[in-house]
């Protein structure tokens, strides 16, 4: 069930996770996190921005990085460090978002892995960008 | 309804929101993220973790300083423009996290406003910090 | 599937509707509802209040009372007119609520039904009295 | 992060929580009330009805009265004491709902504020009124 150890885990190494952002998961998310900006819950409000309608929470569009860290590359076992994110465009209600990581820097001494963090929409317009720095599982301490 | 634009704004302004992390919370943010990574749902997996038990998933915690900047300072119709996190302690089903957020830079020519974001918990130990830049609400475009 | 009509209704008929509240329910009835009230969502917070910890929202525990009405009595083509409501108790995570109604005034003529509705806890504790007005469904109307 | 005292409360004070009302609010509220009726669950039966087509639930519509009591007037802290409700109009899914409180009486020598309570949606329609009476904070008792 363990991820990859740093030992594993080669540059140019890719994962992604993509999905689908509906109403109803925005509505969710905004419960779970007590984001109830009127951005993302309020139409007669959010037509009158800049972005003419509900956006889904940037935040929500980050988790799909964490979940493609925690779950494939490296997986599960894998500490998270540190994240930077530059939100680039909205994603909108019926997008479909692609979460990609790829690995750019190992340390073996360290255990460190830092990964360029890349979300994009069914269009191929990059609405998310960043990096991660995570500390694969250790292979003796978790089987 | 529209939140503080940029002319309101000074510099070590704060505001922050605080909420307890239940297991419902970590149940129902992987349903929405896709993290269904163990460490935040498979207990018989977590137990033998560095952590000795399930936690939050960090990106969790990371959505409340979107629920403070977006709901209270800068407030509705701020545009989130980049997030930096870094982890720094897990967070546990039944913390109670507060996240606080302090300007710390004014661009009012660019429209720019950069925050220090922390979370702590309900002994004063933080869990995530980072920086924030968002570009507030411009008065005359919101009502 | 449509519930009685007038002519089926008796003064003194009843139908309740029983369910353990969970520390879930509430953090999905916060979300759903905006309702994310320190009383419900921060321990820290409530520990110092008069409940000496979370509770429910009144309006969760209300929220049943439309479940027998809608659902068993009169059931599904109901259209609800009013309801009062006197929150008498608080509801605490785990309390297993019983809301029952009771029919205790029929006007045929203007087709509406007054029930008394009053929930209560599993040690037979009213947390919650009122009085509702319904329109039962007509039965040439719905089959 | 407590709200405001009886004496920090004036006759004509106003709040309002606003909020478009989807059609996962809808499902995720039947889910957590019990109330599953298919006016709200089932596209056919609701087809038949004088109302042509799924509704909300009046009791959602309802939770945003207690949202602004207890996060915004009085706020953090209210003691929910009473409401009444009338339910004059259907709210559909995509309907933008204002609910809307406004101070009409004031005891301070019992600590009890009158609230008058309306909810209208995008066009101006009232859906719902009512009146509630709650225990604001006390300053004293809740820091």
């Amino acid at each position: 069930m363990s991820g990859k150890d740093v030992h594993s885990i080669k540059i140019g190494d890719k994962a992604s996770y993509t999905r689908t952002v509906t109403e109803a998961d925005v509505v969710i998310f905004g419960g779970v996190s007590g984001d109830l900006n009127p951005a993302h819950f309020n139409e007669e409000f959010s037509k009158k921005t800049l972005f003419k309608g509900r956006i889904a929470h940037g935040m929500l569009t980050a988790s799909y990085i964490s979940t493609v860290l925690g779950m494939s590359l490296p997986g599960p076992g894998t500490i998270y460090l540190s994240q930077d994110l530059k939100f680039k465009k909205p994603v909108r209600f019926g997008d479909t978002i692609t979460a990609e990581v790829e690995v750019i820097e190992i340390n073996v001494e360290k255990n460190r892995v830092t990964l360029k963090t890349t979300c994009f929409n069914q269009k191929k317009e990059v609405v998310l960008t960043g990096e991660a720095l995570v500390m694969p599982p250790v292979k003796d301490k978790l089987s």
